[in-house]
Order: C-alpha cells, then sequence, then structure tokens
C-alpha cells in the first residue's frame, strides 16, 4: 500500500540500498574498533538481531588498521566513519571495507578527494554524505538569517554531492539528520524532489531508549509511509541491538518487512474478565525465539475477538473461566482459561510445521 | 512546520476539537462504569498524566446511570462509548455526559436516531462514529471482493455521517480503526479529502506494550505529519496512563505540543568514554516531577556535544573524568565528571527560576 520512490541503486557488499530493494536496517557499533574480540561480538549480535549493515567509529589510523581483522570474522557488510582524514579513509579501503561515510567537502581540497574517489571507484565502494543539523556550514547557517532550516540542510548535503559528481562519481547515498522531527521530516521531503540518490534517513541524538523509540517511530514511519528513505537507523542511547529490533519493528507495522512473529491485542476495557496484558506480555516473551514470519493474536472478548483479528494466523480469546483458539477468525476449539497460552503455542507449532511440510512438497 | 488540515470545529465540554485547535488526546477506562470510585482514581490519574478528554465503556443501563456520580467527582471531559442501545445514549445525555461514541446505523432504525439526535443537540454534545476494519458492513465488504480497503472504511463510515446529515446533525467526528498501519493511514488520508468533519486517528488492538507504542508512533505520526487528526488514542494493552504518556510524546516530537521535559541525549560512539545510557536514565527519571516544558541535552563528546545540541535550553557534555554545562550551546563551566547531574539540576532549577521571575515582571 505504500508507493516507494524510486531511487538509485548502490551497493554495500550484498546488500542493495535503493533501486527498488527492501529498506534495509543499519547500526553502529560502540565497542573501540581496535578491541576485535568485543566488535565482531557486537557486529554479530546486531546481525543475530536482524541488523543488514553496520557501522564503525574510524577515529585514528590504529582503528583503520584494525579493519581487515573485523570484516574477515564477520559476514554482514561494514562501513566506516570517517571524518577529515583522508588517509583513514585510505586505509579503510585498502583493509576491504564496503562502505564509507564521510564528507567530501571536509577532508581538505581536491587533491585528497580525488585520491578517494579513485580507490572507491577501484574498490566498488559506494560513499555516504552525511549532513548534521549540528554541524551545519557557517556561511549557509549565515545565509538561512542563522536558522537551520530544511534548505540549509539540502543545500549543504548539495555542496558535498557536487563535489564528488565533479569527479564522475554518483555512488552515493545521502543523509540529513537533525533532532529535531519535523525540521528532518521536511528536509529528506526537499532532498526526494532534489535529487535520485538513494536516501539514508535517521533522527539524531534521539533520546533515552523510551522517549528516542517515539521519536524515531514518529520521523522514520512519516518519511517510510510517503514512500521516502531507502535504508536507516533508529539512534539510541545504549545496546545497539535494541535499535535494530525497533526498527525492524517499524518496517513491520508498514508491511515493509516481514521477520519473526507479529503480535495484536487489544486494549483491554470495562468488558474484559481477564488479565490480558500479563498473557500477551507472557506471549511475546515465549515467542522471542520464532524467526518466521507469523500473525498472532491476544483478545480479551470471545464475542468480537475470533472476529476482530481474523487477519491473524492464530489467536486466542479469553471469557469467563473459558477461552478459544482460533485460526484466520475460525473457532477451532474451546479451552479452559489457564491453558489457553499452552494451547496456542500448539497451534503455532502446527502452523510453521504445517508450512515446512506445504514448503517440501 | 506542519501544516494542518482546517476541520470543522466541535466541542466535548470546554476541549475544542479541530477548527485549529491543539491536537488533543484521549484514553479510556479500563475500570468498571459502575464501580465510581476505581473508574474516578483512574480519570484523574489519566488527568494528571496529560489526558485532555477520557471515555468509558457503557455496556449497560446500570453503568449509563452511574455517570452523573462519575462526572460530577472530575474536571475532564467524558465520553460515553455505546454499542446498539440507544436507550443507553438518552441515559448518559440525562447523566451530563460531554460527548457520545455510538454509530447511528446500528442503534435500530431512524426513530431512535431521531430521539438520540434531538437529546444531544439539545444538550449541544457531538458523537463520534467510529468504524472498525473488524467489524465492517458485510454488504460493503462483498462489494469490495471481501477485502477490507480504505475505501470500504470510508463507504462505511459515511452511511453513518449521512444518518446524522439527514436528521441536520453535523456535530461529529470520525474514526477508522484498524491494526494494520498502512490500511489505516490510507483509510484516514482518504477520509480526509472527504469530509470536514475532525478525524479522531486510532490503530486498533496495537499489541503488547513495546511493539504497540511503535506501530502507534508510526501511524499516528504519518498522519499527524500530514496534517491529519485532530484528536486520538494511542491504545495499548495494560494501564491506560501509558497510552497518555505514549500519544504526548508523539506530539511532542512534532512539536504539537510542548508539555514537560524533553531530552535528547547522544547515540554512543567508539569516541564515548561515560556511561552515557545510565546518566540519561538517571536525569529523566529525576526530570519527571517537571511539568514546564524544558529541553535538555545529555551529550557523550565534550568537543562536539555543546555545539550539536545547541537548540536545548540547558545540556551537558561528559568527557575523560571532566564535563561541561551548557545553555544554549554556549558552556557555563567545566565540572568533574560525578557532579555533571547535579550541576545540570542546578541549572534547571536556574532557568526555571528565571523564567518565573521574568513572568512576574
Amino acid at each position: 500500500m505504500i508507493q516507494r520512490k524510486m531511487t538509485r541503486p548502490i551497493h554495500i557488499g550484498p546488500v542493495q540500498i535503493g533501486g527498488g530493494a527492501p529498506v534495509s536496517v543499519q547500526s553502529m557499533t560502540n565497542t573501540k574498533t581496535t578491541d576485535t574480540k568485543s566488535t565482531v561480538a557486537q557486529i554479530r549480535a546486531l546481525q543475530a538481531a536482524g541488523c543488514d549493515i553496520v557501522r564503525l567509529a574510524v577515529p585514528d589510523m590504529d582503528a583503520a588498521k584494525n579493519l581487515g581483522n573485523i570484516i574477515q570474522s564477520v559476514t554482514v557488510p561494514l562501513v566506516a566513519d570517517i571524518h577529515f582524514d583522508y588517509r583513514l579513509a585510505l586505509e579503510a579501503i585498502r583493509q576491504g571495507i564496503q562502505g564509507l561515510r564521510l564528507n567530501p567537502g571536509n577532508i581538505g581540497g581536491e587533491e585528497r578527494v580525488k585520491a578517494v574517489v579513485r580507490e572507491a571507484k577501484a574498490a566498488g565502494i559506494p560513499i555516504r554524505i552525511g549532513v548534521n543539523a549540528g554541524s551545519l556550514d557557517k556561511r549557509i547557517l549565515a545565509k538561512n538569517g542563522g536558522q537551520i532550516t530544511p534548505e540549509a540542510l539540502v543545500e549543504s548535503a548539495m555542496q558535498h554531492v557536487r563535489i564528488l559528481e565533479a569527479q564522475d562519481f554518483y555512488d552515493m547515498k545521502i543523509s540529513l539528520k537533525a533532532h529535531d522531527v519535523p525540521l528532518t521530516i521536511a528536509a529528506y521531503r526537499l532532498m526526494s524532489q532534489t535529487v535520485d540518490y538513494p536516501l539514508h534517513l535517521g533522527i539524531t541524538e534521539a533520546g533515552t531508549v523510551k522517549s528516542g523509540i517515539i521519536k524515531s517511530a514518529v520521523g522514520m514511519g512519516a518519511l517510510l509511509a510517503e514512500g521516502i528513505g531507502d535504508t536507516f537507523r533508529v539512534s539510541l542511547t545504549g545496546d545497539p541491538v535494541v535499535e535494530v529490533r525497533v526498527a525492524n519493528e517499524i518496517l513491520k507495522s508498514l508491511g515493509l518487512r516481514d521477520y519473526g512473529p507479529t503480535m495484536i491485542s487489544c486494549p483491554t476495557c470495562g468488558r474484559t474478565s481477564i488479565d490480558l496484558a500479563a498473557i500477551a506480555d507472557q506471549v511475546e516473551e515465549r515467542m522471542r525465539s520464532i524467526k518466521e514470519p507469523i500473525h498472532v493474536a491476544v483478545m480479551g472478548c470471545v464475542v468480537n475477538g475470533p472476529g476482530e483479528a481474523r487477519g491473524a494466523d492464530v489467536g486466542i480469546a479469553g471469557g469467563c473461566g473459558e477461552g478459544l483458539v482460533f485460526r484466520k477468525g475460525e473457532i477451532i476449539r474451546k479451552v479452559p482459561e489457564d491453558q489457553l497460552v499452552p494451547e496456542l503455542f500448539k497451534e503455532i507449532d502446527a502452523i510453521l510445521e504445517e508450512r515446512k511440510a506445504n514448503e517440501s512438497k
């Protein structure tokens, strides 16, 4: 139901971004890139949680020189995050990195840009241009009356874009980050009308996990629902694995990715006579190990529950001491209330078995 | 930065919905409406959390007859949720209810509609028409090939709208709920093009708190960012106070409401040398009692932190053993790391004091 904007495709390792590819999920390690063991462990945890591309900070030459050790120990493609020093970019490419995040206007002139572009082209590596509301070019800020506007963010990005285009380099994606959500939305909308390079969505400094999740879901959700955005990272303070889980929930809610179980449950009302919240939490926790897409409903009302949840593959509805198990809205059996959850999981197992049997036919 | 769609204003008690009024937050009690004490306590808790309008289930005449007892004990306006039985609506009006949620096509014919409309008009009470994807009219479903489409949801709502319009009643708002987010977004977009009645946003059966928050933020966020929606409820399984907190965070993130503290903090990276997540959580928890709008930044980097967070009223940035306190990006003082949080709250108190002093001038 979402009409995605068509962009020029780029590739980070085997992952295509733009050009009709599924929206990919990114995250960033918060380990020291010189610490191979911790960094590899975190990258693997991110991949297991459903992350498609991982970015690493490369603040110095020691970090750059360690990239090869990390790359050979993981299977997910990696991007090096580089500021100012073009030698770090050259070293990252030599080490086999699959993508760069680097603003070509900030690395000290045309010769250095040429050197990086030559090596990136030879290696087939795309570059992300990343403009940040917090560190906008002073001249552009002055032109916009000191205000950080969508136009200022886009103009800043376009300066970097033109530097790469002048070197016949088009293998890029663009991000425009601000912590202000309406500003971010407006800036990406404008960027999307301006170029057809793929866009990398993000909201910077989104806050604590609690408030950051909401800010990210609102901002990314609004853009993705308009068809804008080819890849994105949810930035949260804390364990990046949570970023990946949230990113996948955002995509799932928009029907842009089908990954693992999706649960629906009704808000309790005066008509509910069972502890639905506790049951829903229990079901959600127990489903964590399931990787196959399956839609599961936990409803509080035996009268309306099965009908309202007819879109779900399987569900339960609880009443006064008794409950129902249903599939696609059709009631399968009546069970005592304390058997609802075990009976639900019996049914989930049956569905997953049936699917396997059908696939092997 | 968000251009809101202009709708016809209605009033639920003192709260205006539509016609340029701020987007209002609603929730629903999950107590028995016949239990005055628990219901009043929950309504007050919802109001304290920032809820503008509270809805109550009215499943029978005992519940309807108890509404007056509840209404006289609270100051937030109330809406009675009624299905099928028009006598409950008449009794709710008699009891002094400020709004009705009732589908006029489901109460048994024109005479009953006339009776309800006459009393609602006399009392100046608006009616919400609420269409639910799970209980769509079978004829409309059949016309759409059995599919629940945006068009089917809008057509179903329009049947009810026309019944009220035929009685010269225009004091209404409309909701179109589905648990599928893209379907919900598409249906509200279409409804918004079809009528200028105010729209009440919602996603039904949004799931557990964790996944439901993301689904709600994505769906409401996308619509509100397009200027669609005059009032809304976040439906979560569990304590409705959480619904209100989430709803307010959604509005705050879009700049549609300024309520209490807003915190930004940066995602940690390889450059961070303090436990930013723990500090951010500590600051967020300690700010819960603040009702005034204030923007607070908690940053992990003394070099970029103050500049990136120049939009914040006040902030801290931590480094290696030392940290900075800043206001609007300007560094105020350097403090030992373990003093960062107490120094931040000293500064927050100072800002709130200064504001009070300025207001009383």
